[in-house]
């Protein structure tokens, strides 16, 4: 089973493939840079939602639906936006086929094309705009806190499985606020629910902060960002929120009455995860046997396989089984018996380690007698004996612990790939070695496009929480001075 | 509130329309034949898809997710296939945009246009099966049971809220089994699902059967269907349930081997419900008052109105109104305390009423003195009086009721508006008054394209439940030996 998967120190961009192929997450489609998602991989994707969701709501937000298609003319409104999202896209010309008149199939009807071009949303700031226009006159209309959970098309030349894709799922948050310090504080609630997500439920810790100027949404004033350290020392964005100003408001004509009775142009934000975070989950966590999930996360918390000769030990093991099962459901784990009888126990134990269940029990007939049973943590592969007596218990401990440990384990590998950096040519020699510097910048855009430019590296954030360090410095390329230091890395 | 509604008898689809947008559904977007769902419409959709989805887990199915872009060439695989889907659709023929020339905008690249164009999906048995080719090797691998919630194109020309848009979402079911006795009996376990959760959760009465052959899903053998009727006496088709054969395996050339080591085609079923249910429900119990949700939907089931004058007053009222809130959410129910200081009482009565909520409480000093508060019900419009001491209990009750009731309203509407008809002047001066016709019919699809072209009547089901009719008789236009009776109405 593991052997099917490219070692990490041999190849880590084969690994990651090869491991969401195997634990049958996704698969490449007929379509070109579109995937399948598949059953279990979905599960996983579907209890983030979940999550997610629930979060949104607590904080006051409500899910909406707007169309799959904005009329080309709406990217026309935003100029940067246009800049940024009209480029590669999926364009709709046409509505109808027909018969191929020399009977090969079907062809596009040529009398069937659209008056305007319809894009297929790569993200839906115009098309909601355009409709809060209408939802909106005056200041008791807001705030409008509205999710959506869709599909987005970007027609990216190379894509890569979850991480970037042409079709990807996620949730689009667009709020509408009286004044730009609620939108602002929006913008920083929003990042820092996905960062409480990341760190909680992922076990991905994260840094919190703002992106340079040059790196933000395409049409927003400030763009907030969740970076995460993947297992090559690569940065991987994993959350955004951005503040958008009265950009969009302006472009779509979105004014209210304020609390004084004058006309004044509405303040927005946008926000999204994806199924990114599904690439950012396997490349956290997952070792060379496979995926190792988090409990939070896994579909399945508990695998139990049962180990027998006889036919009178297979139904004295089951009936156990069944019964603890029971038990770990009614205290909210979710556990699966794998009865296939077509399969040795070795086999089992290594699909269920590939598809990163942290949980295995083994039981045999002596260990059903002696009351004991043999558990298996994925996460460090250690085996332990447990008392079948006080086995829930055991267990929900176990998973807990399971959880904590993933997350300490990803902080503890990036506290040693994080540094500080303040010489040009350690910099050159550090950056491509998997390693997050922290520098001095100074604050312009030129500088930031140079360092890209000859190494590849770019600021991932401007930290706000755990990095943040302000302090006297010098640009690490320019020289010239700074107030803080910034993160920089090489990005997925 | 009310009068901003045309009344049913005067118009009824005009009642329809402003209904839904009054009552904050949904609305048009600027995208033609798209709408948009809002917030309180969506949330009434998620109650909708949260049911489902644990129905459809319940019995074994597993969501994933297929892309949703179909290559134009797997339409012409399966020949009825490509004549009922491949006509009407939404074509993507370039992937980029650029800036005009001539400074207006952005227009089409030119050179960006695919070699084979994309079908935005109408529906997705081409490209899910040629997926399935590659998981299915062996009896083994069988069945698949999956299911997909997710949005579908079909550029229909004219358009109704939820009824028949452009854009929708629905979940479609994709499932792959070894025998053809296996397909049909998940065939008909998930028409009897979309039944179940008819009857139970929308309360609303349906007819199940098979659909005469001219009426089948383009590419399937059988198709069954729940037939609903609303209130001006029309059928609407709230969900089917295809029996697919082996069509779909043969063009996408999907074998597996069977027990008895012999290459076979896969069985498949596919099975779908969409938005259009909202409009089922807004149809089948709404009145001139506005919605009227059955419990078991409804984002809000209580919302309470304080009514005080003194400050006092206000602040005793609304302690009672959130202990009671705590209380009632404990047992499971939304509940929503309505405390806008700019609106009078009985502008947010009507608005409630509107929107559908259940039960309103409405509690002056007076109540809280006596220990009682008034309870309206939306569905009878009727108010009674009861004791706070045991409100928990009492409206945990009225919402059965309610819920209960609403479904006997619309089953004795149905039975009084079903009728077995054996004359065909008699067929044709009832079929237009809003009635359900049971008649004798000679089984060929000559007679039935007849019927439909003189009255427009098409045949909703030949019935296996409730209205099964299986006796000698002739056909109501031919005049040929029949031997059950089916069900004609006029359809939406």
């Amino acid at each position: 089973m593991a052997d099917q998967i490219t070692k990490r120190s041999e190849n880590y961009s084969q690994w990651y493939n090869d491991l969401i192929v195997k634990a049958d997450l996704a698969e490449q489609s007929a379509v070109r840079g579109c995937m399948v998602i598949k059953p279990y991989g979905y599960a996983i994707w579907e209890k983030m939602q979940r999550i997610l969701d629930d979060m949104f709501k607590a904080s006051g937000h409500q899910n909406a639906y707007f169309p799959l298609f904005i009329p080309k003319s709406f990217f026309s409104r935003e100029a940067e936006h246009v800049a940024g999202f009209a480029k590669e896209c999926a364009v709709v010309t046409h509505h109808r086929l027909m018969n191929d008149p020399d009977g090969k199939g079907v062809v596009v009807d040529p009398s069937a094309k659209l008056e305007e071009e319809l894009i297929v949303r790569p993200t839906s700031e115009t098309i909601i705009w355009n409709t809060y226009k209408n939802w909106i006159k005056s200041w008791r209309d807001l705030p409008i806190l509205c999710n959506q959970w869709a599909n987005v098309v970007r027609w990216e030349m190379r894509t890569r499985l979850f991480l970037r894709t042409a079709e990807f799922l996620w949730q689009e948050g667009h709020t509408a606020h009286a004044t730009a310090q609620e939108a602002q504080e929006e913008t920083e609630r929003m990042v820092n629910i996905y960062a409480d997500f990341a760190r909680n439920f992922l076990a991905i810790p994260v840094i919190v902060g703002h992106k340079s100027p040059n790196e933000r949404f395409a049409g927003a004033l400030d763009t907030m960002t969740i970076e995460a350290m993947m297992q090559d020392g690569k940065a991987l964005q994993a959350g955004t929120s951005h503040f958008l100003g009265q950009n969009f408001a302006k472009s779509f004509d979105v004014q209210f009455t304020n609390r004084e009775g004058k006309q004044e142009y509405v303040w927005a934000t946008s926000w999204g995860v994806s199924t990114r975070l599904m690439g950012a989950l396997v490349m956290a966590h997952g070792d060379d046997n496979g995926l190792v999930l988090p409990p939070a996360l896994a579909p399945i918390q508990v695998v139990m396989v049962p180990i027998y000769k006889t036919a009178e030990e297979h139904e004295a093991i089951l009936d156990k089984m069944y019964s603890l099962k029971k038990e770990l459901e009614a205290k909210g784990h979710s556990v699966k018996i794998d009865d296939r009888d077509t399969l040795r126990p070795g086999f089992k134990f290594a699909e269920w380690e590939l598809k990163g269940v942290p949980v295995r029990l083994a039981m045999g007939p002596r260990d059903l007698a002696g009351g004991t049973v043999e558990v298996h943590r994925r996460d460090t592969m250690e085996k332990v004996t447990m008392a079948i007596d006080s086995l829930v218990d055991s267990i929900g401990k176990l998973l807990d612990d399971i959880q904590k440990t993933i997350y300490q384990k990803a902080f503890d590998f990036r506290a040693a790939n994080v540094e500080k950096c303040d010489d040009w040519e350690e910099f050159k020699a550090k950056i491509g070695t998997g390693k997050f510097l922290l520098c001095h910048w100074d604050g312009t855009a030129e500088t930031e496009q140079k360092i890209k430019d000859e190494t590849k590296a770019t600021i991932r954030c401007i930290p706000v929480d755990s990095f943040v360090c302000e302090e006297e410095g010098r640009d690490i390329y320019s020289g010239k001075p700074s107030r803080c230091r910034v993160v920089f890395a090489i990005a997925y």
